[in-house]
């Protein structure tokens, strides 16, 4: 391991976990898995669930609300308008998605070497999303601000371990509303190369969004390519909204990827049960699908699905628990019948903080989410409280987990290297293997090695301050912020780039500002 | 949820967390999975290990040491034999644990409700094994004492989520080594009437169990049940030794279960890959079960598996890390393929906590377990420090993990009430499903609720005293151990099992108490 990070030399123990968290040793620019899926439910179990979610998109239909287009597209296509309400005939939201949405697709970056092929058996892993607070030991929990959406997103380009910079990685709340898009956008293609989110606060949100990636990639080259992917999240139950589906449609207009998302609180937004959750998923996220391919046939679409099962005697989101997982194989299996891209997961918790119970709801949705086969992934780093808040140790925490899951989906090695017959045949027993020449020329690469655990001794461990996990992710994303170098951007471009914000920025009245 | 534990009435968060951890609302003895288990490789992938370990076991051989009764078995069973060591000709091992090793068997407990069926689709979750340490918030890290081990009998006792009280579920330091083992399975048939392991640190110690299971259970009944399981461990690479042996064999002859496990730190004790770990460890396995059956044919045995991959630059083993839990889906195949019952996993983990590495490590851990399918589970609860310390947090939290295994294994409700097409079509778009009658059906059911998990506001939390997962876990397992009640036994039993004990350890030297 090299003790020069960012060029400039350092020591330490932070140091040299810094460096393993922005390694670059496996560096790759999204997974490709190399191991089938885990089912939970056959195909004629599967098809069931299809034919129900018909059953419900033809008998009650979806409200599109304040989207006048949405429904003449809609009656254009064969649906049954009544006032908002669409109801679709049996088969018909399937056929619009499966007759021109791409099964998979390349998002492109502004370095070409981090672009991600989205569908199929790719995962992309991104940052988490939306929360209005953030979180770190030394300060405790407080709204963000752009510096801190700045720093998630430096520290997203650092680690060869997320491969998408994400979108809202917090929200900057020291900006108005109706500005801090421009901010949001700027820092992606600014102080990261990697592909981004754009904004769907507003339809005029996505378009600046659009106008933005135009300027950094060229209006020729992005009406050919997918330079942004951003998230339409429908109403459950089944109501998709004008800000939604507006910026939807100014996405798929301009041929850039959409991922449509019922995000359901099960119980509350859903019947309350796994299938009941599945199935209502499905039917919205085919409506959702449906309209895209009609603002343009083509335009990429990912079927999201984010669902939580609520506390029965709270109310309370929960995460990480066995139900949600069973959803989560559910939709995925479903997406992959549909040809469509799947997105879901992360690691979720409902914890205030990146404890035990944390840890073991965030690793309980990251199983689902890798086993099942997600192809992009929300919320791999940092999510706290319900994706309330974005914890900077969390999040390195976080990023770990998601470089053992590199390791992970390689798979099992059956080349003779792996089956290692030779050094089982040649080494006798009762003799270990440190010295054989097997283990020697695996040395290096044989095992995944973690950046943030502890596997010493008590006696070490306790030497050296009981550090508990937090502890010692926490001088390790000081250290990386500290080591930041921004990728370099053309000048013209950074100049366009800000003279455009500054202009639309100026064009608000200063109450906003 | 009662508010009334153990017959007495109590308050506060502490007792109602308290009466979910031993709620016995959905008492199983055992989990039965409902889904197929998770596979990394294929049929002729797992073939080739096969045929691996076969040219293992007949150019390189087991050892088998000071165990002059194992080569004359062997060597009757048509094996070649040098010295000690033991060469099977190709497919001997695998025909001599086919032809008489049982795929599923009973271990009765002396409560008739909590015996667990080992083998198929059933998985038994037992506490952590081993530990000469304890760990405590109150205490930190010390010595395990007798005091300690009855409080891990009678926690396990408690709650329905262990369904077996395992075997040393912590060193009792403070009792001689050659005495101890009295005490601890004296513990176990006295505080706790779930099944037991029995001790493997001599053969004269696996006597001594075998004749207080007989004083418990009645001779004739042994002889025709399994009432003991017991762990013994291969001294990797390839050797088996008298001590693990000769209980083995103590055991086999009285028709009780062994867990024929090697125990391999993968880089030192086999080679540094998972396909050269797992070979090894089927080789190791086989000789072992081949053995128990050459004692008697029918004996139970159970495949184990423990690998952790070591750190190549510390030499530290690791857990919850890519490659052990790709052995773990590696190994259960191959038993599925033998037609043996299972044992891996657990919730390990190398932190000296119940941090955020403890629970990632340990969740990154039961994911395989369960998804993979293992039959018997030793180390779901309470392990820490690479098994050195057993942590009365960590328990806690382990079962309460284990708890949620119970829900997910049951795998997608498919009726209707689950398909939950009904309350779909019943349900306008943008109202809730809060009041819908489904709903209220399903309200008690509808998920499953941790024990420990804090899902409500950062506020509320805050106001609570901001705990972490582990200061609520310590709470909880101190009203358990409050609220602890013995089960029944008969006085006579009880009486002979203290005289047997007592008359035994009379016989050794003073010196040795």
């Amino acid at each position: 391991m090299t003790e020069v990070v960012g060029g400039r030399r350092s020591g330490g123990r932070a140091a040299r976990q810094a460096a393993r968290a922005i390694s670059n040793a496996v560096s790759v620019p999204y997974i490709t898995r190399k191991m089938s899926p885990f089912e939970v439910l056959s195909e004629e179990h599967l098809s069931l669930i299809e034919e129900n979610a018909d059953t419900v998109l033809e008998q009650v239909g979806i409200d599109f609300r304040d989207t006048p287009e949405a429904l003449t597209l809609f009656r254009d296509a064969g649906a049954d308008i009544d006032g908002e309400r669409v109801r679709f005939p049996r088969g018909l939201a399937r056929q619009l998605v499966q007759a021109s949405a791409p099964a998979q697709f390349t998002q492109v970056a502004r370095n070409p070497e981090n672009n991600v092929e989205i569908g199929g058996m790719n995962t992309v892993f991104a940052p988490a999303y939306g929360s209005p607070f953030v979180y770190d030991l030394d300060n405790g929990r407080r709204y963000g601000t752009i510096e801190d959406f700045r720093n998630f997103v430096k520290l997203t380009y650092m680690t060869p371990f997320l491969h998408h910079s994400g979108g809202t990685v917090c929200e900057p709340v020291d900006i108005a509303v109706n500005k801090r898009h421009y901010d949001m956008v700027y820092a992606h293609m600014r102080y990261s190369d990697k592909a981004f989110m754009g904004s769907v606060t507003h339809p005029s949100r996505a378009e600046d969004t659009v106008a933005m990636a135009r300027i950094l990639f060229g209006s020729d080259f992005l009406e050919e390519n997918t330079a942004i992917v951003s998230l339409a999240n429908a109403n459950s139950p089944l109501v998709w909204d004008s800000t939604m589906l507006g910026a939807a449609k100014v996405y798929a207009e301009a041929n850039q990827g959409v991922l449509i998302t019922p995000f359901i609180l099960a119980g509350a937004m859903s019947p309350a049960t796994v299938v009941g959750a599945a199935t209502q998923t499905l039917a919205e996220a085919l409506a959702g699908m449906a309209f895209c391919q009609l603002v343009r046939p083509g335009a990429p679409v990912i079927l999201g699905s984010f669902a939580s099962s609520m506390s029965m005697q709270s109310g309370a989101p929960t995460f990480g628990t066995p139900e949600p997982a069973l959803i989560l194989y559910v939709m995925a299996a479903l997406a992959r019948r549909l040809g469509v891209p799947f997105r879901s997961g992360g690691a979720l918790t409902a914890s205030k903080i990146a404890d035990a119970q944390g840890a073991y709801e965030s690793a309980n949705t990251m199983q689902p989410t890798m086993l099942a086969g997600v192809n992009f992934v929300l919320h791999t780093a940092g999510w706290l409280e319900g994706g309330l808040s974005m914890g900077y140790e969390k999040f390195i925490l976080d990023v770990d987990q998601a470089a053992a899951w590199h390791a992970f989906a390689k798979g099992v090695d059956m080349t003779p290297n792996g089956q290692a017959i030779d050094a089982l045949l040649t080494n006798e027993p009762g003799v270990h293997f440190l010295g054989h020449p097997h283990t020697l020329a695996n040395f290096e690469d044989a095992f995944w090695r973690s950046s943030n655990a502890d596997n010493g001794s008590f006696e070490q461990w306790d030497l050296e301050g009981a550090k508990d996990a937090n502890q010692r992710a926490n001088a390790v994303w000081k250290k990386m912020l500290a080591d930041y170098e921004p990728p370099p951007i053309d000048d013209a471009v950074d100049a366009e780039l800000l003279e455009f914000i500054e202009r639309k920025k100026d064009s608000f009245p200063d109450s906003f500002s």
